[in-house]
This record gives C-alpha cells, structure tokens and sequence, in this order.
C-alpha cells in the first residue's frame, strides 16, 4: 500500500508532532490521553444520553463529533479515534452488547474448531468501513498539526474477549485453548492477524496519521507463553503494517508493559521484534527509567509513552502537578542519558469515568511548563 | 515472644523441611499449593454444602478437618491453615458476606475519618481466637515433617477490601485515600499493621511453623506509591513478627512479584527490607531466573516460591510435567549459579476451582522424579 504523495510528504511532520525519534528538534512535549474521548466528559455524555455505546461506534458523524470533542476543551496534540477494539469481532460474526454494569458481551464464544471454522472472513472495507468514514470525517476536521490516531486491539486482548464471550478475570477458556489445542488457538489468532492487519490498512488509507495497538490482558500470560503464542503474530502484524504504509506504530501492552522489553532484551538479533513498533507504551506499574534501561538493553530504537496512573487525576491540583513532573523529570533524565529518543506524555491506561475534567487541564499545563524549562527535548 | 524450648530446636527442621536456605541438606524439593484446601476438591465441597464460608473458616474441627484434605490425598510437604484474608475485618468490625456470582463484600467500608475512628481496636485472641484453634487442632493431626502454614492478608491488599467494601478493578476509593488523605491512609495502615501482628503471633503461639503474607493487589500501585505508602509499614510488620518468634516468613505480592525485588535493589542498605522476608512467593508472570538475578542483585538472603501459572493444570499431563520440569530446571540452575539458596515449588496464585485433582498428582510427582534427578538441591 503507497501513501499518496502529500501524506507521504507530511509522515516527518507527524513523527515530529508526536515525539518519535526526534529529539531537540520538537516543537513541544506531545500529550494526549488514552479514553480521551468518553464517559468524564459531559458532552460525551449528552451524546450518549440518546445512543448506545455499539450505535455512537457504529455512526461515522457521531463517532466524528465525540473524537473531536477532547481536543477542543484540552491543548492536546493528537486525537484518537473513538471506536472500540472490540468492533472487528461483529465483522467476525459475534454478537456485541454492553450489559449494564457488566463489560461487554460476545456471542456466540468462540470455543471450539466448529466455533472457528463458523466465523465469518470478513472483507473489513465494507463491514467496517463505518470505521474509515469516521477517522476520514474527523481528519476533515481536525486542525493542522494535530495528528489522528487509528486504533485495533492486539490478536491476542481480541481473542480472550472473543473465547471467553466477554471480559475475564483468569481467561480460563482462553488458556484452556492454548494448553490443549495450541493449534487452534494459533488458526484463531492467524485469522486475528489478517482481520487486524486489513483494518489498520484501511485506517490509514482513510486518514490515520499513526496507528496503536492495545495488548491489554497480555501481561497475564507467562513470559515463555507470551514469547511463544502471541508475541511473533503480534510483531509480524505491526511489521506488516509498518512497511506497508510507513506510519508509525504504537504498543500497549498492560499490566506489565516491561514484559515486552525483557523479551526484547532476549531476542536483539529478532529481526520481526526490531521491526515491530516504533513506541512503547508503558503501563504505571513500571518506571521510566525502568522501561528506558531496557529500551537501551534491548538496542531497540523506540519512544515511550505514558505514564501517568489515570486515577492520580482524582487528586488534589498539587499532586496531579508533582506526579507529571516526577514522569517528565524521569524522561528528562533518560533522554539525556541516551537511552531513548522521544517521550510521549500520556497515562498508564485509559481514562476512567469519573476523572474530573479540570484535572486534565493541569496535567497538560506541567507538561508545557516542564517542556518549556528544558525537562523535555533538551 | 519466646517460643518452647521444643519447638524453639524444631525450628531448623522446619527450615530445612520448606527448602528455607538449606541448599544440599534437604532430603527432598518441598511442595505444597496455594488454596490447596478448597473448592476443587469433592471432599470439601462435602464440608461446604452444609455450611457457609465464613462459618467454616469460624468452626476450628472443620477448618482443621479442611486444611488437612489435600495432606490426605497429596504427598504435600506443608499444610496451611484453612482461612481468608478478611477474617480479621469482622474483629475490626465489618460484616464480611459472599454472596453468590460475586466475591466478597465489607460493610460498613472504611472510606473516612469517622469511618476510621469507628471500627474496632480488637482483642485479637480473643476475636480471632477460633483461628488459633484451628491451627492447634490441625497441629495436632498432622503428621510429623510436615510443617503448617499460618498466613495473613498484607496491610495493604486487606486495607483495598476495607476501602473498597469488597473485590475491586480500579482501586478507586483506596487510591482517593492515598492521594487525597495519605494521613488517614497511613493510620489505617499502621492500625492493620498492629492487628496483623498480633493475628500472627497468634498463630505462632497456636503452632504455626512457618508464616505468609498475602499482598495479592499491591502490585497495581506505581513503583513508588508501593515504596511510599505500602512497603515501609508491610516490612516492618514482618521483620516484628521474624525477630519476635524466629519463623519464617514469606512473602506474596501478586501481579508481578517482581517489582518488590527492584525496590529491593535500589534499596540495599534497608535494614528494614533485608530482615523482612524468609522467602519471597513470585508469580507465573516472573522469570524464575529474571526473579533470582534481582534477588542477587539485591544482595537477599531469601528463597523463592513458585511458580507454576496455576491454569496449566487444566492442560493435558504431558504439559504439567513439562511445565513443572521447566520450573525445577530454572530453579536448578539458578541455585547452581548461587543466585537463590531454597526453594519451595507452588503455583503462581491460588488453584482455581476448576482444577483437576488429578493434575496436582502428575505435578508433585514430576517434582519429586525431578528433585530425584537432581535438579533440585545439586
């Protein structure tokens, strides 16, 4: 897949806008914040007041509308588009629904070979093309210099939603597949890997500027299980993607987003790894300068992003300030060391409902004042 | 607290009987499992159809008559005690309830200063007296070299169920108090911290041989909010109860058991840290070798437990046993190169009740054709 000529033209000025690999020459610090569009928001709320969560997904203008609606009370420098990562799974075959006050339901769970050879081969364009009306109707939008951000989750989040038939605690079905019939598990997350690899494509074709991957339950696995039955789909997706279209990409795996650095660490010579992302995005449960020394262990050449712990932001103003400056600070310290090139500030994971919106007006604010003093691009 | 002169002498068998430090000396690898008394086992749902959790753990013949099942069934180097977590929260003053399809529930929760000043200032022998019951009656049945468990929930995981009112995703109330009100967080902790200690010198006294203590959230702080708020008042809770009785403890922190071992490194010269923690519990998401090399670097003299991912016991035989063998080659090896002195195979987090008896069979005998083999104690 080419990018036209302009896109193509404009792929520096977005790694710029967003921090990769471009130290000293920035502008500014890059911010944005995942689950930047949704339930904090009061005018998300008047949205959803007259639609369900499936339906705002499923509407190009409304999805458009709450995507933009973050950008235009916040000094962010990029704008996500709001979908959910559990969309795909519909053009798979399931049925999606949110319960209230459970997560989401899919069915039928995908539990057997019977199961998988029933999914549908979806052709992604048109069963999703929803998704590429919105991201092309929001860059349409958007203001120049703030880039857009498609989105997917990883063949492996994706799939324990769709064994499981929803949200999980032990992902018992999930392992249960991978313990006593890897094969199909593998079938499963092949299929995963093309369905996700045409859906980012299409992404970009309608507009995306970058791309994200969202490996939330990945951390949940061992190391060995995650390095043997996920981690090589999951590269060769994202490589795929990247060589294709040039755009850059981001990874999030949760709960432990160092595990993907050790096994970086192991695996320099891993040519689909070295290929795979061009930023990490760390979780709060590890340390910049954690996740920076292993970055430089591992010789990958990546940014970071994150990581503030989203329910800091119910704190007082005085704490939300002190934390965002401890991660800036911790950055600072990292990039001058050399051990990474490019920082985006962002939080360890999505916004949660009841964060206070004033809260994010002063995260955003230290983190122009620290870039401003030098505690960034130095 | 002085112990008997008795069991003052048995003490370094007991070491040696649970792999504490004794490279060489042990006759054979310990083992034993998290939740191995529970609801996997036929035998205790017997027990559980004609009576309530709580009233299980409250009624010291049947808890004792609980813990030992496994002990029966299993060739088990360790008993713990049958109990939970939140036993403790009913002496504080909370009414504990399980309700069906949902996990445990605390009422009133301890949200405020009022809530604070509130809850009791228990007479633990008295209150939780039923448990050293338990413990002596289980003493008493057990058969000699098999060492029994007494065990606590950490300040800072039983602290969440207390804020919370019950299981959490998000923490949210318990990390308000931290950002909001560290003051009265702090003082909940030292109150928990007080009663923790005499819970278990309680259980010392009762006959406990050796001692655990269960931090299964703490992992889903930052680094530094856990170094803060949670670790200084956990450590000293166990260096107390390890200098008062000279039994040793272990330590769990689930969700990455990794990240204690890193504070442990940049904290060497903590007198606190280095006498608090006989044995250090990792779950399935740590390396044993990346668990050893911090404990080396840490200059710790600790062993490890663990750390089977507890879902490979759904798996076919074939599996577990390679599964297991993969652990003790670790073990061996890390051991080999000096990095560990003991170790105790577990699983990495409590069995699911889903578990096939028959699984723990083929475990603990490859454990053992293993230990045999020599890839334990070299």
């Amino acid at each position: 897949m080419k990018l036209d000529k302009t896109r193509a033209e404009n792929l520096p000025l977005v790694r710029e806008a967003l921090g990769f690999g471009q130290v000293g020459s920035a502008a500014r610090h890059p911010v944005w914040f995942m689950r930047q569009a949704g339930r904090y928001l009061p005018e998300y709320m008047a949205i959803r007041s007259r639609m369900e969560f499936v339906d705002l997904c499923r509407s190009p203008k409304d999805a458009a509308e709450v995507t933009l609606q973050p950008l235009r009370r916040f000094d962010l420098d990029a704008a996500i588009i709001f979908s959910d990562i559990l969309v795909p799974c519909m053009a798979l075959g399931q049925t999606l629904t949110f319960g209230k006050g459970h997560g989401p339901q899919l069915a039928p769970a995908m539990r057997s070979r019977e199961d998988f050879r029933a999914l549908k081969r979806p052709d992604v364009a048109a069963e999703l093309g929803y998704v590429g009306d919105a991201i092309s109707l929001t860059k349409s939008q958007l203001a120049p210099g703030k880039a857009l951000i498609g989105f997917a989750g990883a063949p492996f989040t994706v799939a324990t939603y769709m064994i499981e038939g929803g949200s999980s605690k032990e992902f018992t079905a999930t392992k249960a597949m991978i313990f006593r019939d890897p094969a199909l598990f593998a079938d499963f997350m092949k299929l995963l890997r093309d369905v996700t690899v045409d859906y980012l494509l299409m992404q970009v074709r309608a507009g995306a500027d970058a791309l994200m991957l969202f490996d939330t339950w990945a951390g949940n696995l061992t190391p060995d299980d995650y390095a043997r039955h996920v981690w090589p789909v999951t590269a060769d997706l994202m490589a795929t993607v990247r060589e294709s279209t040039g755009v850059p990409v981001t990874y999030f795996s949760g709960q432990g987003s160092d595990r993907i650095l050790e096994l970086g660490r192991g695996a320099k010579s891993d040519p689909a790894t070295r290929k795979a992302f061009d930023v990490l995005s760390v979780d709060w449960r590890v340390r910049i300068p954690h996740a920076a020394r292993l970055v430089k262990e591992a010789a990958l050449d990546v940014a970071l992003q994150g990581n503030l712990d989203p329910q800091v932001l119910i704190g007082p103003e005085q704490l939300v300030r002190e934390r965002v400056r401890s991660i800036m600070e911790e950055v600072h310290a990292a990039r001058s060391a050399g051990l990474i090139h490019g920082h985006i500030f962002n939080v360890g994971h999505g916004l949660l409902p009841h964060t206070p919106p004033e809260a994010l007006s002063w995260a955003i604010d230290e983190v122009r004042k620290q870039s401003a003093q030098g505690a960034s691009n130095p």
